[in-house]
């Protein structure tokens, strides 16, 4: 479907909200007067700061610009509670805006049309659909969490051409190269939070933050951790970073060692005394999880394909064959080649000397 | 480096001698006027057909085109050799050409400069470099086996993302979809020869023939068979193609069988009772092959990996993740992950909704 221009504009806002709004969707607005003229534009910040109607809104009376009659077009159904700010529709109405034109539905159980009912009672034409599929697209961890009740679960791997993640004794730095690790920071820094496993902090020892991209937050950090061995000296003890540390063995004094770092053990057993990763998503998503980035090994990996809780596999692949090592995710034996996990190609892209391949889950995404 | 019009034009014409020629390189030639008129084309036929120049000569002949004074743009050394056709620079001396544009020397030592040497020596100016380093990629199988004695070695595989060629029973059809494969069939048709190994017509009974694409040719086969068991009912028996079993136990019953059947059996035994692969390949070289497409299983592209004769990889990645399975090749482990076989990607695109990404063993191609 055409998106209108004012509407691309607000998207174009939208996705500079990426990575700063979390666990808020990215939301642009742009506000255009009777003649086209645009009078104001903004896009959601920061958690607790103002929207992206309001931003606009600003924006158009610094500059001095009547929005009075003017159309307001917003990726996103304008708020009508009292969250974090005041609600957006009532802005709206105040500054005398006399039409919205939004992408498409807040699916949060707060606004989820109430803001058009409260739009259109006070007067103001809504129109919706105007780049409905693209606002969703760059919201669809918020989107996930909001309908489906989990995140959206983004499963990153590095590896050879061949599918090797690392060597047979866990070595994996590094395959890929310096453009491809600054990418992957890239989208630890759109994610929520990233959740990895314990046999990676044992092995790596990782801090698992933003480094080598521009960070506005740093996502927070879950771990699978069944038997509860995380080492209160390991280095992803971050300040000013949440720490989830999700375990079946829930150890009363191991737990309180984590927990004066500042981690949050949650005991959430499953059979055969792993974790219950399905639960996992589902408490994950209680505290605002959208997208969830997985930078795991391959048996962590293979424990969320078999239980079927990834959604979408980002891929860096480096031109090189290892030949023995460790796999990307141990599930199977498949009983036929048709029980393979199917996926769709979205996009492909050289990233220094390596390939960035971004492929679905089919039929992930349609909830 | 700049490539003139009619040597693009030359090129072109090399192009479309692919898979026709072997195992005569791709070689196309444009006979150019004073004025900038093309006086005739061609590209060089099947082997003991007519070459390049011979076709251009008789189309500017056909058309009724006097080529006295004109330049010859040729993407390879004129023949000066009585092969299965006349020398090629006689007959442009004999038609009154006064230039050769050449892309590059022939490296078949039969040649090797004494071409552009018998047209100097007749009157003709002789330029070279003009497309040089395209015409030597199009040829690549060719100078290969001139200069270094062995085919060009290509790696073909069929995969999943998470680089998986079969289930653990070997079970593999189909891991990528029809685009892909036909895709394949006109790799192999390019081929002099396609290479496999036992296990794979054991588990499959493969023809290996071009049936999904376009072919002037099929391909010859070669089969790696240590312990001489290709059945003599094996479905790669087939009329009009050569076929080479290369194996460390002669046997002399079974080799009388497969010799019945028209296969050429040849014993070039290495060590631990495996067949010498780097003796093979030089034998595939002085039986004219020029590019040698391996479809194989994990244990043969292994062995071709482990002993470092593998020039290029072209890889089908399926959008799917299989897990558990067998792998793209079985070498190593290797002592440090900088021991990998290093790659550089050349190119990766969408076939059907697969991803084939092409990619060369670092240094390979420099000989």
């Amino acid at each position: 479907m055409d998106v209108s221009t004012p509407m691309r504009q607000a998207l174009a806002l939208a996705g500079q909200a990426v990575g700063l709004t979390e666990p808020n969707p990215r939301v642009g607005c742009v506000l255009v007067g009777a003649d086209g003229a645009v009078l104001g534009q903004g896009h959601t910040q920061r958690a607790g700061g103002p929207h992206a109607e309001i931003v606009a809104l600003r924006d158009a009376a610094a500059a001095g610009r009547d929005v009075r009659g003017a159309t307001a077009y917003v990726t996103l159904e304008p708020c009508s509670h009292h969250g974090r700010t005041g609600p957006c529709c009532d802005a709206l109405v105040a500054a005398g805006i006399a039409r919205v034109v939004a992408s498409c539905t807040d699916p949060n159980p707060l606004v989820a049309g109430q803001g058009f009912g409260r739009l259109r009672a006070a007067g103001v034409a809504v129109e919706t659909g105007d780049g409905g599929a693209a606002s969703r697209e760059l919201n669809l961890g918020f989107f996930s969490r909001m309908v489906r009740g989990t995140p959206w679960v983004r499963l990153k791997v590095a590896a050879s051409l061949d599918g090797k993640t690392a060597l047979d004794d866990g070595r994996s730095q590094w395959i890929t190269g310096e453009a491809a690790r600054a990418d992957g920071h890239a989208w630890r820094a759109r994610a929520t939070a990233v959740l990895t496993g314990i046999g990676t902090v044992l092995q790596d020892d990782p801090r698992l933050d933003v480094r080598l991209a521009p960070a506005e937050r740093q996502p927070d950090l879950a771990v699978v951790d069944s038997r509860l061995e995380l080492p209160p000296t390991a280095r992803l003890f971050l300040p000013g970073r949440r720490l989830w540390v999700y375990t079946a063995q829930p150890d009363a004094a191991r737990r309180a060692e984590l927990e004066a770092r500042g981690a949050e053990v949650i005991a959430l057993p499953g059979p055969g005394g792993k974790v219950d990763l399905a639960a996992m998503l589902r408490d994950l998503a209680r505290r605002e999880v959208n997208e969830l980035h997985v930078e795991a090994g391959f048996k962590l990996n293979g424990s969320l394909v078999r239980e079927g809780l990834v959604d979408e596999v980002l891929a860096y692949l480096a031109p090189k064959l290892i030949g023995q090592g460790q796999g990307v995710a141990s599930f199977g034996p498949l009983p036929a080649l048709d029980a393979a996990l199917p996926l769709r190609f979205l996009t492909t892209d050289r990233i220094g000397d390596d390939l960035r391949v971004i492929a679905r889950v089919a039929g992930r995404d349609v909830f």
